[in-house]
């Protein structure tokens, strides 16, 4: 008999009633019948009932031992009366008598409990996260993630796509985000970087003569904490083709995100491969308010800046004279209720920073309301007959420069959405937002900078860049979004040497500047480059959206906190002085650590 | 029709003759033929043969295109006359009758030749990467590495492992090498680790209560160039199973490995799983001379000090006495031929460090030189017999202090094995070299140390540790060796608490150093943990042997130089002023760049 088990803890049915087993696992839970012990043995596998009486040699070990003690099991395998059968479980139709048993591991008292889904303080979760990874829905949560990943692999293999892994020390990557350097010991005084991404690298592994590479990449970005992301590393689904256009890259990659969504959605619908809206970038913007629109809200926004020119609403009218524009967003139905809710979306929108939200409420086909009363009855019906609004719905007005006024349109879009339950929480609702803007006026700075990958292809190619106003032109750059989260963003990559400087120029960086930071791929497109263009797709994103959840730490084995620290492992820490010698640096003003006879960096957590 | 193909460069067969089509690729190779002219055109997946001729108006462009431009061919596939088709090469059967052509992107003179194995400078190959990975043998060395790697990850995928990723940003790990820092932002002064291995994270999954864990880790050393190890990071097959023994990995992974490399050695001979002899280590060292022998070598050596005790031979007699061993390798055969050989052994010994190789030449029954003759006839033909040598073989002897006899035994075994052409060279023959000893004497320290893993379980646990001569420990520790290199190694963790303070007690280590460096890994040991054991096979390694390499830029995408430096993307360089201050780092002694406008570090390569 094998050292520690004959089954795991999921694998027992009726069909062994009889037989000598041997288990291990975790006490889960423990039930004290008078005198009958229950005890819920646990492995990753699952769950088996082990009982014990005062027939049971095996009783006074485990009415001592703690829950989450790891023991063996001898023990002969019983069928449950009719009564007790529990069919959620796997093992529901037996249990096993134990006639003896071993503790291989006995635990201390808990600093938090494992047999429970109570909720617990963060710090405490990540320090023992060992613990926390036993719990049922974190655990769950995790398997779920590789599997997620095993079957994101498993659909790039079949079509046709090859997996590579590039190099982790590596050096700058122009994404945009600060970089974690890594101080070089035989080179002092220089710095490799973690990959922000393996843009760079996979460009390169085009012109090398490769196709469809992906990589499940790991990626770094020394960013300040934010809720939707995890201080450090992230994962994303990274991919390149060549020989390829916009649409091949769409056309190859909707089967795949779509089939992964599909594969564990748990039968929620998705939207199918081959139907994914393509919309452009300033479409988006003036329909949904955003380049992250969620499409299971059905509102849609309308520009009606023409109606209220020389309106008798004087503030709309103004706007509009002074350049602004104004955009509808129908509230259907919401006519019927009261009017506390317009009036509450219209402080909400004071709330975020906003001059107002107006609105018309349509009770019984009568237009109520402020605006309808100055716009004028006749102007009113045009509006809301343009707007297509039934006898009962309203609609609210957001008024501004456009850049603004989209945006509170966005908001109170998906607003709107929610509070009137609009939104189908129960399915994927997928699509492609394109042709985004090449280049972008930065206020700040007060200059033309790159609104996205600067290694985007510019549609028009180099004379557009010659020809055109920059702030006009649109790139082949393309984002997956769903249920309003980005999810993917890509792109045809510029792999013309004269149209990368000439797009960089435009920016006011030098050829001279172009061949020093992106020397290698600079170099590599004067040797024959073939078109190519691929995506990123994140993968953390992804499985939150397949797990239902809100935060990253539901799904990530070991993550740090939001101060940027392992509790577990305890890092950062302080460095000693022989390893900082040895890379040539010195830390400014902070406390070392004494050396230490060992190799090993103490923990100073 | 697609902007950019029709096919691939390896699609077309007879059975396209008379189609339209059009390619895409690299000109690989240029023949011209008095007035026809013949393309190799080259992509990811083959070639394919264009020819233009006067009739054709792509002649013009083609003639003038540089190899290694990347072109666009619209023609039509024609049959090949039978004289000139090529039966190596897929679409051999037709060419392609170029009707006209697109230069996509034109090729400068190139610094290293793409149609050709020739040798090339190192600095030139890499710093020309994406050329030198367009070359035959290098790209499909790449592509062979991605298909060992998801082969891999298939057949643990089927044996019912699940692959989890672990932090690439963590805490030092006790691997016992240097550790590449990473200055955190966050936390002034401290310092985030790359992983030399997963190793305590896999245990902590165990301990979470997942069970066969598997990933393709990559891994972080920051070590002084060698020539079988690239610096930086390298990858590991890293797995780990709970409630096991050590047979149980051994008869998990056998089938896994011995399965990768039937399925990538092209028809050599694989040691099939199940029938890995699995040796001791004292043993190994003994038949050996090395705790990593090349099976494939079928000489044995054997102890014979017994044989010199009190012998004519008074070198041997008196190495003996003081204490040493006699080792015996038998050199089959060797004896019908020349003397020389055995001179030259000597020579190379002494070359080597040694004093010198002794040794018996039999020929036709009679066995010849100053060992034979000082030793006597009576008791050389006792040494014959029980060595069990043949009427013309030889055999050598290594004598001294038991370590440095086995040492040069097993230098002399494999230099003997080769000259006399006895290795196989054309199978992989794969083994188990099982109880390490769990401690060494540390001859600069002068003091006990941890032999391999300090997280093993030593055998007889506790008790053993706490009784016996910690010298005398041995580990469950194994590693698994092929053809003469460690490709894996592995071991049955400890995790009782108990046991892990005391065993690194024995090396001077306290409680507290133990909660402080290993805290948490040590704490989770208190929560219930179950025993637990895994091992790491060496991805590049493996890849290495499969495809009959020697050095790992052969088998890597975009490795550094011996300096670790990468010449490609120009790393590592200096940090801006900027970015040190933000890390509250400094350089000691060394020039900083110049701030720059945008987060990119400059390429200082």
């Amino acid at each position: 008999m094998h050292a520690y088990r004959t089954h795991t803890c999921a694998a027992l049915s009726a069909s062994y009633v009889g037989q000598e087993v041997r288990l291990s696992g975790w006490v889960h839970r423990k039930r004290d019948h008078g005198g009958v012990l229950f005890i819920d043995l646990r492995d990753h596998y699952g769950l088996t009932q082990i009982v014990a009486d005062s027939d049971s040699p095996a009783l006074p070990v485990l009415e001592s031992v703690r829950v989450e003690s790891v023991v063996t099991i001898n023990g002969v395998v019983k069928a449950r009366n009719a009564a007790t059968v529990n069919a959620n479980l796997a093992t529901g139709e037996i249990e096993v008598f134990a006639k003896s048993v071993t503790v291989l591991s006995a635990a201390q008292e808990l600093p938090l409990p494992v047999a429970s889904e109570a909720d617990y303080p963060e710090d405490i979760r990540l320090r023992y996260r060992f613990l926390d990874l036993r719990r049922d829905t974190l655990h769950a949560n995790i398997v779920k993630r590789t599997k997620i990943i095993a079957d994101m692999r498993a659909r790039m293999t079949e079509v046709g796509f090859t997996e590579y892994s590039t190099p982790i020390l590596t050096a700058s990557s122009p994404e945009g985000a600060r970089d974690f350097l890594v101080p070089s010991r035989i080179h002092q005084g220089k710095f490799y970087a973690l990959p922000q991404a393996p843009q760079q690298y996979k460009q390169l592994l085009m012109v090398a003569g490769f196709d469809r590479y992906f990589q499940i990449a790991p990626c770094f970005r020394d960013e300040d904490p934010r809720a939707d992301r995890l201080p450090g590393e992230f994962y994303q689904l990274d991919l390149e083709m060549s020989f390829v256009t916009q649409e091949d890259v769409w056309n190859t990659m909707e089967p795949v995100i779509a089939g992964v969504f599909e594969a564990f959605a748990e039968g929620k619908p998705v939207t199918p491969a081959g139907s994914f809206p393509r919309i452009p970038h300033s479409e988006a913007l003036l329909k949904y308010g955003s380049d992250k629109p969620d499409l299971r809200n059905p509102i849609e926004i309308t520009d009606v800046t023409d109606h209220f020119v020389g309106s008798g609403f004087g503030i709309f009218a103004g706007i509009v004279e002074g350049g602004g524009v104004i955009r509808a967003i129908p509230a259907p139905g919401a006519g019927a209720g009261s009017r506390k809710f317009f009036d509450d979306m219209n402080v909400w929108a004071r709330g975020e920073g906003y001059s107002g939200l107006g609105y018309i409420n349509i009770k019984d086909g009568e237009p109520g309301g402020p605006i309808a009363k100055n716009h004028g009855p006749e102007a009113t019906a045009k509006l809301i007959a343009a707007l297509g609004l039934g006898p009962n719905d309203g609609v609210f007005f957001a008024a501004g420069k456009e850049a603004q006024a989209a945006k509170l349109a966005g908001l109170a879009r998906t607003r709107t959405g929610e509070q009137l339950n609009l939104i189908d929480k129960d399915r994927f609702a997928l699509c492609w937002i394109v042709d985004f803007p090449f280049y972008e006026y930065d206020e700040e700075e007060k200059k033309v900078d790159f609104a996205h990958n600067p290694f985007s292809m510019p549609q028009g190619g180099l004379e557009a860049l010659q020809m055109q106003d920059p702030l006009s032109l649109k790139a082949y750059q393309y984002d997956m979004v769903c249920n309003g989260y980005e999810i993917a963003s890509g792109s045809i990559r510029n792999e013309s040497p004269e149209t990368m400087v000439k797009a960089f120029e435009l920016v006011g960086l030098s050829q001279a500047d172009v061949e020093e930071r992106f020397g290698g791929l600079y170099r590599a497109f004067q040797y024959g480059a073939p078109p190519h263009g691929g995506m990123a797709a994140g993968v953390d994103r992804i499985v939150m959206l397949l797990c239902g959840v809100h935060n990253l730490r539901e799904i990530t084995l070991f993550p740090m906190n939001q101060r940027a620290e392992d509790l577990l492992m305890g890092a950062p820490s302080l460095a000693s002085m022989k390893q900082l010698r040895e890379l040539g640096v010195r830390v400014v003003e902070q406390p070392v650590a004494k050396p230490v006879p060992q190799v090993v960096a103490p923990d100073a957590g």
